[in-house]
């Protein structure tokens, strides 16, 4: 008969006492497969306790595998294959013996996914690290909606009246095409850009990242070309890199991608799609006239190539007018324009789309269904509540008013501070500007951390670039740095570019 | 000398008039490309309006590709490529003449992506269609969080709280491992399910399926093998065929995926992975025991193959004391474990989570920074104060209790109303049971829609099977159907079968 006593002075119940004795004497050996434990009536007897903390005993053993049969039963001792902690508070169950060494892994994780995946993993370690400036330096790296701008209390205002009048309804899951609210307002901004599109030609995606994604999953598979601006956005690269696609470079000119480069990398090979920033090119800030404009979506529709323009800042043009989307021109449907809240209002809801032909978008919404089901019901109306209430323009038209103080005093600062030989762009809106050192022979890394030693953070021309561009270059953005700051910021790169150059 | 007229009658600005005016005459060859537009001060004079109307009106040209130079300098006159709606407001140019018939597009975009997304197309309709039973009809086919059951005074507190404190925080980007509190919240959470696991290995996503798709994305490419449980979760199905995975099926019996079978498949092939659904699995509510899953981990750790365990409704235990997750005995990191809130609480907040050894993590977490740079921070930081607040505890409580009462109600039907031969599983928890028809010859289609028609849905089993099983099957769940109804629909199969099947 099986030996059990209980320590009434234990603070643990009764039921896990003898549960906890039963397991150690099975790990220890004590017991063997195949032993018979007590019937609960006489062990209760015997413990003085009442049956069901036998019963709830044996049950707990059941399903953690040393038991044989149900509860209720003869119940017969079951060796597990290892043991288990003896209780699954968490609370106690550290505070005992420490945990043996852990047997080696039984999965390579580490090559998992292998080169893409590790190429991935240090493209997202690099873009932590430049996050975190030292506090001292004027950080012109951060290219993001400014939170300290942000509208909070309109903000709180549209949750709580999506919550109230449809908070069901958002809990729930949702179209996989996207909240028929926001698709429907997203659709009229893009009309008062020029772009004659209706709702069912939007896809809601969860940023225009995920907008991207979705584009290389429909149109790419690994191995396929890509014609893509040189340099171009950092993360539009890693995805590329991720997805192993291969990249045909076309140089940036001062007025947009080199379309002569382009037509020969049309003719010799063909590639899948082409990717264009053409408002405010991140990291240069060009953007491209009609003329050019133009001249690329005839290129793609001769070619039968999807034209992918990323319009990530096109809400930003606050300077004089600017150039219609090349997707107001797309009559043939050729272009997938990729859009996003995230660089002017709210990041953190992930909301960007994807206007296109309905045929796409009915192929895109299919991959999003099937590999997310759909995306933040909550977040899509809280926005298309934004845009509905009319918070969305007046937010617009201050925050133009703010980057157009911050461009000017970036542009006066550079002319008034930067060295001779310096060459930098002048955007017409949008955050960033783009900084070449033509005819310098010293490294860009060097450049970039003598640059921070003397208090200024930029983010280093290689990021942007799939090969090494012939001299040093930098991107500076303004998106999260005030006008005096910027100031600040100019007078500093001067006075270090100076020394650099001049030693 | 240009000859232009002004309506004052127009109530469109002049500005707008004259553009509008200019355009229509390059459109038509009044104006031939090369023309010198006059001087903005002589069209002034002569219009007899303020010099900035006509700036204004040039400016506008210059942005719709119609003049050459920047505003200020000569103007001539450029042929666009294809005209454009005279004006970008969205009202007047939908009232405008109709649009012209569209040129034929230039990309083929119904056959983009080919078969693998015609197929997840045809997945997604299929899926859509079955969401909408005729009113009358008792639908015993959702599988989601009963949103009648939603805590919403609970959540509008969560979400105000969090905007109030964490505002600007939660509306900017965040780290793509998941917001942090709630990784927290979710290792301990884990804990408690016998799962000894840190914040830094686990993954938040936005919910279970988009945290597969990024176990498949690190683990396989298109044309790999995996091992799957027959039948299984539909959507995982669909998520297998979009990445043109080969399926090994490995056949559900009464206690679970068949260890034989799959032992014949590991040595045979190399799966990249095995899936399985340990807890209620969808679609037969089957809960094996802990025996079961000891072999299983064995083979996957034996094999080195990679065990991919959905516990996509843990929570759901209500019956009874049920085994722990695999991933409780996962001492040498084989396991990756799926979780999700979606089937339980808030599925429009899109929050699942990967539990996986802190290398896995680390690269799944690459794959999501560059394929989405982050999640959606405001529904983490909601869930998380959701958890934090007690909330959680106190809902799962509720609905155990609501679904102990659902599914006793359910199985009593069963017994009650279904005819001699029929079979169906008898689930622990969670919410859905497997019926089979051995020895029927009837389609199955034919069954359901003869079901659908005599007042109750159900989800075909055709659904769930990657092939054609050997006899009718249906998945009946009671996530969204209260008792009554429950009992309704018991009696109203009961008749509609016993019709079939002795006819």
């Amino acid at each position: 008969m099986l030996m059990l006593t209980i320590d009434r002075a234990d603070r643990a119940p009764v039921y896990e006492q003898i549960r906890r004795r039963i397991v150690a004497m099975v790990d220890r050996g004590a017991l063997a497969p195949g032993d018979r434990l007590p019937p609960t009536r006489l062990l209760a007897q015997k413990l003085g306790v009442h049956r069901s903390t036998v019963v709830r005993a044996y049950e707990e053993l059941w399903a953690l595998g040393y038991l044989e049969s149900r509860a209720g039963s003869y119940s017969t001792v079951r060796r597990r294959a290892r043991p288990v902690a003896t209780t699954n508070v968490p609370e106690v169950a550290t505070s005992t013996a420490p945990a043996p060494a852990k047997p080696p892994t039984a999965v390579r994780w580490k090559t998992a996914g292998s080169s893409r995946v590790t190429r991935a993993l240090e493209d997202a370690a690099q873009l932590a690290a430049r996050r975190r400036p030292p506090n001292s330096a004027v950080d012109f790296t951060r290219l993001t909606a400014d939170m300290t701008l942000s509208p909070q209390e309109e903000l709180r205002w549209c949750f709580r009246s999506v919550l109230i009048r449809q908070g069901r309804e958002v809990m729930d899951y949702g179209d996989a095409h996207g909240y028929l609210p926001l698709r429907e307002t997203i659709a009229m901004r893009m009309r008062a850009h020029g772009v004659s599109v209706l709702a069912e030609e939007i896809l809601v995606t969860n940023g225009a990242q995920h907008a991207l994604d979705l584009a290389l999953r429909l149109l790419t598979r690994a191995g396929d070309a890509i014609a893509v601006e040189s340099p171009s956005y950092a993360c539009a690269l890693s995805l590329f890199r991720l997805q192993e696609l291969n990249l045909r470079e076309i140089p940036m000119r001062h007025d947009g991608m080199d379309l002569d480069a382009l037509e020969t990398a049309l003719r010799r090979g063909s590639p899948k799609l082409v990717y264009t920033i053409p408002n405010f090119h991140n990291p240069t800030g060009i953007t491209t006239d009609q003329a050019h404009r133009e001249r690329l979506l005839g290129l793609c529709e001769r070619h039968r190539v999807p034209l992918v323009e990323d319009g990530f800042e096109e809400e930003m043009k606050y300077f004089g007018l600017a150039v219609l989307p090349i997707k107001s021109m797309d009559e043939r449907g050729t272009v997938l324009y990729l859009g996003t809240f995230s660089k002017v209002v709210f990041p953190g809801l992930r909301i960007g789309w994807i206007a296109a032909p309905r045929e796409a978008v009915e192929r895109l919404y299919a991959i999003q269904r099937v590999s997310s089901l759909c995306g933040n019901i909550v977040a899509q109306a809280v926005a298309a509540r934004f845009c509905s209430s009319g918070y969305y323009e007046t937010f617009l038209r201050r925050i133009h008013k703010v980057y157009r103080g911050r461009m000017q005093a970036m542009l006066q600062g550079l002319r008034e501070h930067l060295p001779k030989g310096v060459e930098w762009t002048e955007p017409a809106g949008g955050y960033t500007l783009w900084i070449g050192l033509p005819g310098v022979t010293m490294k860009e890394e060097e450049i970039c951390a003598r640059l921070l030693r003397d208090g200024v953070q930029v983010s280093p021309g290689s990021v942007f670039l799939p090969r090494r561009a012939a001299h040093p270059h930098f991107r500076l953005s303004i998106a999260c740095t005030g006008e005096a700051e910027i100031a600040e910021g100019c007078r500093r790169l001067g006075r270090s570019l100076a020394t650099m150059l001049g030693g």
